[in-house]
């Protein structure tokens, strides 16, 4: 039985897109339910500035307090705990507070790019340079995410051909693992495979993690045709936290506990507790004072 | 390009799932929306006792409405209606209202068979032979339906060796198609993929065509796990009509317009007007007065 792994992006990718904010104390509930539930890859939180994303403000407190409580074995010594940072100043802040697993975030597409992180593609680039050079002196782990990797929300369809010239300079910058995002759920298993016999070509399978929403109900059969080319890491959000910017009400990020649903299904390992996921989900529905969408926490386990 | 045919059967398997039981006109409206749409194949009603299932109550009139109406032109010509029937009772009352089309049901696990269609599984076969010689002989096409084929809500999982045992006795009897069902949405590809090896090894591809819920998300992974197998019909229902009766809330069958999305953008042609279809779910919620749960009708197309 082959393992995966997933990694949680709940509490960075799927609270900074909820209109309803979390308090330090019930996102430090929400990181505890998690481990409980047997995550040990958790993106906590985002060094950007409290005035653009209101939902990641004190982002360095509560990962000062998850590492303290981690020191106390409240956690397993293996939880990794990640924060994004989208420059060098947010770089020190994670670090400071005893980061060792940063994420920076990128896109393929120029609009979003301008839109979304406020810079050309070009130009983040050289800030995720500076903070690359700094992470390597500081041995630093950094995750690259790479956003609109199949449909962009302003730019329509995007070809294998635009997507690969973006995501060939992350693999040069020296991280250890890319996560490649089709933001607005648009791919099918097809586009999966066409991008993945590139990635096969370039050797960089193992450095893959995919990152599917479910907008339009492909993220599961697009994590099945990815791990036909062996791809062993799944990002998802408990709950389907986040829901899609571009279409209130629709699907985003695929939840958490549908992809364990499947992959345990199909016989993969994911170390996942399904029942506490679940409980989890239904937690997370009174803090939010919102149904959350994901499909096993209406229908239950089988 | 491959083309791919759409039985729908919102009309019949959604709709008698439904609290709200929609009117004849009503009814008529849908399935003139249907057809308006593009789809060819329409499970319009079922002759079973309004007793039993209020929701298909006159199915008879209905059928003779659109059959009439097509004659008339108002459908086109190849546009096929269907008709569930339970016995040879049924069956009569189908045929004197000119459908050609009929199918019968039945399932896998024995607990379901009693507790869903009052009879145990052999018994259902000898209604099924009763059935099947006289539509020979009136030379009307045969359906056949098998439920709980990957899972049973009283029995849990069923293996392919307890599946394959009662799918043999359907292609024996002589039926043009055999609608395989995941009936409570807990497929895997790997289960599709673990029964299809089998069809495949009996020659019953042609021949069949796979009816997934996608009641824990996982409809899409198991429509394009079976597209590999060279599967060419699938059935679905608009809006993912009907929900799960053995999970309040939870999904149903998989939504027409999320399977016309996944065929569409992985190269298949359907001959369906998405847009239409999801138009036609924003209607159907107007006459329910609940909301449906397919992807595409919150996210739209892209």
């Amino acid at each position: 039985m082959s393992k995966i792994e997933i990694v949680e992006v709940g509490m960075r990718d799927g609270l900074q897109n909820e209109a309803v904010h979390l308090n330090g104390e019930q996102r430090y509930e929400f990181a505890k339910r998690l481990a409980g539930a047997g995550l040990k890859r958790i993106e906590a939180g985002a060094f950007v500035s409290p005035k653009w994303v209101p939902q990641m403000a004190d982002s360095g407190a509560l990962l000062q307090k998850l590492f303290s409580a981690q020191k106390n074995k409240k956690f397993a010594s293996n939880v990794r705990w990640s924060a994004l940072v989208p420059n060098l100043i947010g770089y020190e802040q994670a670090v400071n507070v005893g980061v060792k697993d940063i994420a920076i975030f990128g896109a393929v597409s120029e609009t979003f790019s301008q839109k979304n992180i406020n810079s050309s593609v070009k130009e983040s680039f050289e800030r995720f340079t500076g903070v690359m050079e700094q992470a390597k002196k500081d041995r630093v782990r950094v995750r690259g995410y790479v956003s609109t990797v199949f449909g962009c929300p302003y730019e329509g369809r995007i070809t294998v051909k635009q997507a690969m010239k973006v995501i060939e300079r992350y693999f040069e910058l020296g991280i250890y693992e890319l996560s490649v995002g089709d933001t607005i759920g648009v791919a099918t298993p097809k586009q999966v495979k066409e991008l993945l016999q590139q990635f096969q070509k370039n050797k960089w399978i193992s450095k893959t993690a995919m990152h599917f929403h479910d907008t339009r109900g492909t993220a599961l059969a697009n994590i099945a045709e990815s791990l036909d080319f062996g791809i062993k890491v799944f990002d998802s959000s408990l709950g389907g936290l986040g829901g899609c910017p571009y279409a209130p009400g629709a699907a985003g990020n695929v939840a958490t506990e549908d992809v364990v649903y499947l992959l345990e299904g199909m016989g993969y390992r994911t170390g996942l507790d399904l029942d506490k996921l679940i409980k989890t989900t239904e937690w997370m529905t009174k803090q939010l004072g919102r149904p959350l969408v994901s499909r096993l926490s209406l229908a239950g386990d089988f």
